[in-house]
């Protein structure tokens, strides 16, 4: 059984992409960073792929750091420039380690403008740089939520895209530039909340039954109020979840203590949840109750009475069945 | 014992209610309606009083309806009128009910507006009424989170007449008028996670020791997510939970199924969780999974496994704790 990890960001790279960054906001157009190879070792070898190791995990879906997405930030054309910097570093971390990452891209977008860069960049990441998966933001404006619901034709063209070449998205925002949304700590979950709660009041799959879509941070709030949605769902004359939403739609498990994540497994179909830990991301340090990260996120899993299959769905199979083309690059090595 | 249900709100009020409000919003300046005691009976008895008796509760701190405070829509002066024609409502009912009502009132927001009218109609409702705590709306814009996180100063006049006449408030949004938003499924619950994010990244109750804060559907996606939380306090050098937040802030029940229940009796110390259904409200359904209401929260409490102290202060003692107010009156009764 390998263990996958669906949700890691390149929250280490290097200080030349921030160096990229900061000129690109004040204005520049810089050329893009030049990354060497061992400047990536060196930011990977000592915390993500030890990480990776040492709590027993085999391959990270990695993607540039979300928060720095900051598709509200600047224009569309920095966004398409900034995305393929972040692109194609990542492409770099997958080069060098190709059976410890897999590449998911960030996506150009911008707030109201029509999503033609996004695709244009989807083409190029998986057709070229050979990712397996892209991440979705439903909320370019950073916390002030202008952009219509994920149901909405607007996003059909990336939709469209995705099922053409077989890749979901995981609906991730960026950073909050409202003071009432701490990033990780509310706007994060919101979204995953509000993502969810879109797809019930549409029909989305309906128009998409290719389309998978992941939830990320355990569904935001879904699986802890699973007996509302259940209930909302019904009072606004929706299919049952489990038809209307759960042949699309799956939920990673960083939610960072057992509790959340014995909810998680009780409530939640094993074959809609992915292992997911994003670290190293939103939390950083030690639970004082168990001495252990609070985002190693393997040993909540490992406490779960589940059976060897069971496991294998939640650590592998789910991955591979979601994301058809790691599912055909795992295959290929394996020959 | 008494079951006292801290979350109730009056959403079957006699049409002439409606009937103000739409003149209202129509530009007229109508009169505040006429409702006779006879229609509140008959909106009360088969409804709100029924299920009360059907489930076995005592009292129902009972407020306007929440999504139809509309701190949105018109003006400030739109607002007072309209609450207290609401309030004045409120005290109808728990003039025809003492024993099963007590009053909880609506407050006239209006974003961007000082807190000076919502303060003077606390103490209206409070010193004339007799209610016994308010619903404080944390995003008087509807969906929009203009204003300033519940730590700022802006919210601090209203603080200081909570303080001083000894009520809590329920934080409580309206409706949504942003269509990424749907109200009861993505709004609600992110407004309750928004809120306890706010009170961890300030430094409120250091001002105001003596403020209760109750955050509601269960403390929206908090007690999912504890871990996260704890972890995040900790990353930004906030002091423990325990000592931070949880001698002023209290989630309610209303989380639609067991297991979620279950989480938030194990996550959250028991002196922190008040009972409270919010019937009839959000999800009026049956469980076809149990047969029995989706709200019926007594129910899931009912399976807890806990001692008759525990449970006491679940249905009892919190309330009576939380609101000092309430706990006189009931004092009184009982002499």
């Amino acid at each position: 059984m390998l263990i996958i990890d669906c949700h890691g960001h390149y929250t280490t790279a290097p200080p030349a992409l921030e160096q990229y960054r900061a000129a690109q906001l004040a204005g520049a157009q810089p050329s893009p960073p030049r990354i060497s190879d061992e400047a990536i070792r060196s930011s990977i070898e000592t915390q993500q792929l030890r990480l990776q190791r040492e709590r027993g995990g085999d391959l990270t879906l990695f993607s540039p750091r979300a928060s720095a997405m900051g598709h509200h930030i600047g224009s569309e054309e920095i966004s398409i420039a900034w995305s393929q910097v972040c692109n194609d570093l990542i492409a770099q971390v997958v080069g060098l380690y190709p059976d410890h990452f897999a590449g998911v891209c960030q996506l150009p977008q911008h707030a109201g403008a029509p999503l033609k860069a996004s695709v244009a960049e989807l083409r190029r990441c998986v057709l070229e740089l050979g990712f397996v998966g892209c991440n979705l933001n439903p909320d370019p404006s950073g916390g002030h939520w202008t952009s219509p619901p994920l149901t909405d034709r607007y996003w059909y063209p990336i939709y469209e895209e995705m099922v053409e070449l077989q890749v979901p998205a995981m609906v991730h925002v960026s950073a909050s530039c409202n003071p009432a949304f701490h990033a990780t700590g509310a706007h994060y979950i919101n979204a995953d909340t509000s993502a969810f709660m879109q797809l019930i009041e549409g029909d989305l799959f309906r128009e998409f039954p290719g389309l998978h879509l992941i939830i990320p941070h355990g569904g935001g709030a879904v699986p802890y109020h699973w007996g509302r949605y259940r209930g909302l769902a019904d009072m606004l004359k929706r299919p049952a979840l489990s038809e209307h939403l759960m042949r699309n739609v799956f939920f990673d498990t960083c939610v960072y203590h057992q509790p959340g994540i014995d909810l998680l497994a009780r409530v939640i179909p094993l074959e809609n949840i992915l292992f997911g830990s994003e670290m190293i991301g939103a939390v950083r340090g030690i639970d004082p109750q168990t001495r252990h990260y609070f985002d190693d996120t393997k040993r909540y899993i490992d406490a779960l009475p589940l059976d060897d299959t069971q496991r294998a769905l939640l650590f592998e199979g789910n991955a591979r069945r979601v994301y058809p083309r790691l599912d055909a690059r795992l295959n290929e090595r394996s020959r």
